[in-house]
């Protein structure tokens, strides 16, 4: 079964406390697409400009990923820079170039309408809202979000929230969104917004997964160096939805499945902080990604 | 096999954002203590004044604490008085009185000399130290501190964490001692600094727990409501160290054991956040206890 990703596609330019790099593959769309490759086709609908390197474009088609619905157009293609601070957890946007994205309509090819897991990447609500206006009767619906989207375009995510499926966000957008303090009571009054699942993030600490009297708690696995957390969110997603994809053919979407498809997303997750845009994505072989998730179940395991 | 708790026994006094509370029954060998008494028989070393009501010495009696290490001695009982914020995750002491406790001095029982697991409850490091000197071989001991002794006491604390075996310690607590961000390398150096093991609380995320080329990561037992967070930390250690002295009766103590200890401990601090002073843990069955441990234990699983 294969995966409809939906997001952004950019050139990020980033700052670090040790380096600086410029025009970086990136954007929700990238990272979401190329880490649900690892488990499944995929099929992207995303916008470039005509500046969009071919190289990247080749690179997409060598993880098998359908661009049916890339739109590449006259123009330039979404640019973003942006500066982490010494922790590597605060940053600051240093610009947004919106380019051919400020007027991307996503618009799904007719082959993609009746896909069955959709990924709503991290877009403004109104664009999710306008992909699943296209759709046929999705099974999973999983949508990211971010504290702008909650800031400038809260009804229009309240519009979409009981749309879907999943919802993934971080900490402090749970309680952005909901004004609760307590991470169990936001998670639980995000789901009276909506959604049947909610996967929050948070970043060190791990994630927590929210369903109807089911919780799941889930560490991230240690690393001592992050040197890129760009694309981190995204790849967790990304992730989250392949593994369903390839792991759900039939049947019910169990809560055990999520909990694993939660755990697969962190340990990609925590190969894409360790370079540069997909630098480290582009080297994780599928040998790499079972030996990490199996070294994570060996570290969290503490019952016979 | 017995444990041996060693700590402040104090009359707290507690404000929160909904409730004020007048000299509860408090300090870290009280809540130690009776964690301990959980699992295993437990021998107190403590010291409180004449003022130190009578029904608090039957409840360590009745929880079957052996008190021949108690001291009570004329004056009155060290007092505390500190004031959560809205929060519930910041305090304010108020005020402070030693009293008794200002001249205390640990002195072992014969009989206790040979204890195989020692919790050092949180007391400064040369109290921590003193202990140590009259004891024979103890097959473990665990040391848990603040940033106070972080603060005031530092030489005395890195001389003790070559004498312990687990340092129990917040998270940041620990980017205090090791001046470290990144809690993985916080937790590394501070294995360098002497201790096998480092158990790093994070309240609400849980906790990491580390040893020679051995992690672990464990969340909280989710709670919507936070009563009292004092003796939350004491509580767990306490549990931990019950939870070893009865099931490390024999042969080595594994990583596999400090796994399932700290998930108790966590479980049982659970609790205790419920209500004020002990208040929760007087009422805790071991029914109730097994039942929170199976409950985590299938909320954090993820492979069958």
């Amino acid at each position: 079964m294969s995966v409809l990703v939906v997001g952004s596609i950019a050139l990020d330019s980033i700052k670090t406390p040790t380096a600086d790099h410029r025009e970086l593959l990136g954007g929700s769309a990238t990272y979401g697409a190329v880490a649900a490759s690892f488990f499944s086709p995929v099929n992207l609908v995303a916008i470039v400009g005509e500046d969009f390197p071919k190289a990247h474009i080749e690179y997409f088609q060598a993880r098998k990923i359908d661009l049916t619905g890339l739109q590449i157009v006259p123009g330039k293609t979404f640019r973003w820079a942006g500066e982490y601070h010494e922790d590597m957890n605060t940053r600051t946007t240093l610009s947004t170039d919106l380019n051919v994205f400020e007027h991307f309509t996503p618009k799904l090819p007719p082959a993609y309408a009746g896909a069955e897991i959709v990924l709503l990447g991290n877009i403004g609500p109104d664009l999710q809202n306008h992909v699943l206006d296209q759709m046929k009767r999705p099974r999973f619906v999983i949508a990211d979000t971010m504290n702008l989207w909650i800031n400038i375009a809260k009804p229009e995510l309240l519009r979409l929230l009981p749309r879907v499926d999943m919802l993934v966000l971080n900490d402090e957008e749970a309680r952005q969104l909901t004004g609760e303090k307590n991470l169990i009571t936001a998670g639980r009054k995000l789901r009276e917004l909506g959604p049947k699942y909610i996967a929050l993030k948070k970043g060190e600490h791990g994630c927590l997964l929210f369903g109807e009297n089911e919780f799941f708690t889930c560490g991230a696995f240690p690393l001592e160096s992050i040197f890129d957390p760009t694309g981190a969110g995204d790849t967790f997603v990304g992730a989250l939805a392949g593994y369903l994809a390839a792991n759900c053919t039939e049947g019910e979407i169990t809560f055990q499945h999520l909990r694993r498809a939660v755990v697969h997303g962190s340990v990609l997750a925590s190969f894409n902080v360790e370079d540069f845009s997909l630098e480290r994505l582009r080297k994780v072989t599928p040998e790499e990604l079972d030996g990490r998730y199996d070294h994570f179940r060996a570290m969290t395991a503490f019952h016979a």
